[in-house]
């Protein structure tokens, strides 16, 4: 397979954007990326759009196309296509560029991730997420997505001891990070006794435990690691990129307090890259719900089963941790547009690969990981990124 | 890149099926080319599935593990991922299924394509079509896809002097075909009087112009040629795979008699495979208006530029034809589930390609086309697949 790296990033801020269309938010974060690629668009060999439901928020399906239009490249006539796995849409775009360009079909593309979430109520959006949940077996009986991940944490705190003010810090760290982020939803601070006296959504989470909903784009040029320094001083080579999936509905898994579709994508991905969890300084993980990075650390193997909720509150994942986790503010603080999530977390991990992080620079950042999740687990998406030195 | 081959198909049948969900159809489509491909499922890498619009149709997004899990294979946790662009939602599941195999992460994949229409009224699956257009500059103002297919319709006839009649035996030539298709939705024959007089949808185009909203499912496995031979007799190479886009919008075009994103796919698809249009015998042609297959000839390079109706009026495209199109009937007898039909139009080349056709078999088939649409041509994918030897 032909080495892949980022060559350039590029975001628009995350939140309410009513004064921005789906498309507007999609041109700008993918022209944002070509500009910072040095990568004039007659270069540019196709695009991957990350969505996960464009069709029920703003009535257009066939969006890759249209974003590739109102960029002003339809007369290019280059592929465009978009990928769907829930809230892990933009991650496996990136999965889906990544492979076109090892394939050797495709020399540079752009990988997209956008979401106008903000034009529809809130209830409305509540059921677009549970979309993602199994219809059938879950939804049918008024499941929602924080219902179910109430369920997983109520059953994680019952296993492990966790304490309902764990997953507060959990929050408490997102907002704290989200505050050093321009493009963030929230930039404000939070502390414990907030997020646990905030109204409940499904016991024990509160709505400071969920991250909101929000319209954004984010988008990366992916290219040959061979011709990266013709764009860039400091290319980010993709060390691994990794899928796993697993049972639709919580009720079906062996175990709901693990999301096997983590620890799968995280082996192999570890495995690919012939690298361990000790060797990443920064990661991205997801935190839709303030349960879910507790697991996530513990599926990736940065913390052992049933110590992340400690571990967390002590500070072991914060500035200087091992590995810092969100430094972007993650879902919860700088936002959740769902599919433009997971290429979100990789523009932040190349800005901090990069050393272009500001003032929310990890130190010595070589080796990044980002972890998205589609559901409830069902699909995890886990990326390595290096500094190609 | 590494050669890619289909080494085994699957499909349901296409109609109205209402004793059958959508992961039963899907289940059954892969499940059926697992077995054709003589592939233990231990063997499997990734599955692709092409979808067009399962958040509105069923209210389910993430529908890739689904399948996945109901298919009995989420313990193993593959990597699953749905791909989405209008109709040609399904053969863009084949490019990127395609792509994997050639970067070489993943030796062998499923791709299907699953749609399910009929639970919906014709009201809301024609709304759900339009969505595949331009939503702020076509469909806000009352356009559906028929009737923005019916405007290129009286454009094409205006230029070219096309008669209502050539539209017409689009129709009846499909329904020709269907009727020796056991999977078709429609297994009767049409006159080109029932046709032209059949209550006008958006004229020149009647009900009898237009394909059918079906549900259905079809599947295919891929991988490395050089196994190939452990998995069937007849290895079918995938010679090209090109995807092409243009504007969403047909006032944006600079003509809409030629869908420009046909022309860029097929002009790359034959330079890639390194033949002509002449070397093809069997041919899969979009045909979801009747209008369209008489633009796609033209712009596949299978006749000059405004020949194509009276052309195919004379019988040139039927069997034993330059080559013979759509012996499948097409999306108007076969049927059209949006996301399944780029994937159904490859079962029919593999089977042609195969000899194993049976009562619809062309003679001598090597070379087949396959050729797909999204919305009113914003996005063209073209498939060239050979028998190899």
């Amino acid at each position: 397979m032909r080495e892949v790296a980022v060559l350039g990033v590029g975001q628009t801020r995350f939140g309410e954007l009513w004064d921005l269309s789906f498309r507007e938010i999609g041109i700008e974060a993918g022209l944002q990326a070509l500009v910072d690629a040095r990568l004039s668009s007659k270069d540019l060999g196709a695009l991957y759009l990350g969505n996960m439901a464009s069709g029920s928020l703003i009535d257009q399906e066939h969006i890759a196309p249209l974003i590739l239009d109102y960029a002003g490249l339809a007369y290019r006539h280059l592929p465009a296509m978009r990928v769907e796995g829930g809230g892990a849409s933009g991650a496996l775009a990136l999965h889906q560029g990544y492979l076109a360009v090892a394939s050797g079909q495709y020399d540079y593309v752009v990988v997209g991730g956008a979401e106008k979430l903000t034009d529809v109520p809130d209830a409305t959006a509540t059921q677009i997420a549970a979309s993602t949940a199994d219809h059938e077996w879950e939804v049918v009986f008024g499941a929602t997505l924080p219902a179910l991940w109430g369920l997983v944490a109520r059953r994680y705190m019952h296993l492990y001891g966790a304490r309902r003010e764990d997953l507060a810090r959990v929050s408490v760290h997102a907002h704290e990070m989200g505050a050093k982020n321009p493009n963030a939803h929230y930039r404000n601070r939070l502390t414990v006794e907030q997020v646990v006296g905030a109204p409940p959504i499904a016991e024990p989470l509160g709505v400071l435990d969920c991250a909101p909903f929000s319209d954004g784009a984010a988008a990366v040029v992916l290219g040959p690691l061979d011709e990266a320094r013709r764009h860039t001083d400091t290319p980010i080579r993709i060390a691994a990129s990794e899928v796993a999936c697993d049972t639709m509905a919580l009720q079906h898994r062996r175990e709901v307090t693990s999301v096997e579709a983590t620890v799968a994508a995280a082996r192999q991905a570890f495995a690919r890259a012939r690298r361990a969890p000790a060797d990443v300084q920064v990661a991205e993980i997801h935190d839709a719900y303030s349960i879910c990075p507790l697991i996530g650390l513990e599926d990736l193997g940065f913390v052992e089963r049933g110590r992340a909720g400690p571990e967390f509150s002590s500070g072991r994942f914060g500035s200087g941790g091992r590995p810092t986790i969100n430094p972007s503010g993650g879902l919860k603080a700088q936002g959740r547009p769902f599919g433009a999530v997971g290429v979100a977390q990789v523009v932040e991990l190349v800005r901090q690969l990069r050393g272009e992080a500001k003032d929310r620079q990890v130190a010595g950042a070589r080796l990044g990981l980002a972890h998205d999740l589609g559901g409830t687990g069902a699909t995890s998406v886990v990326h390595l990124l290096e500094r190609a030195s």
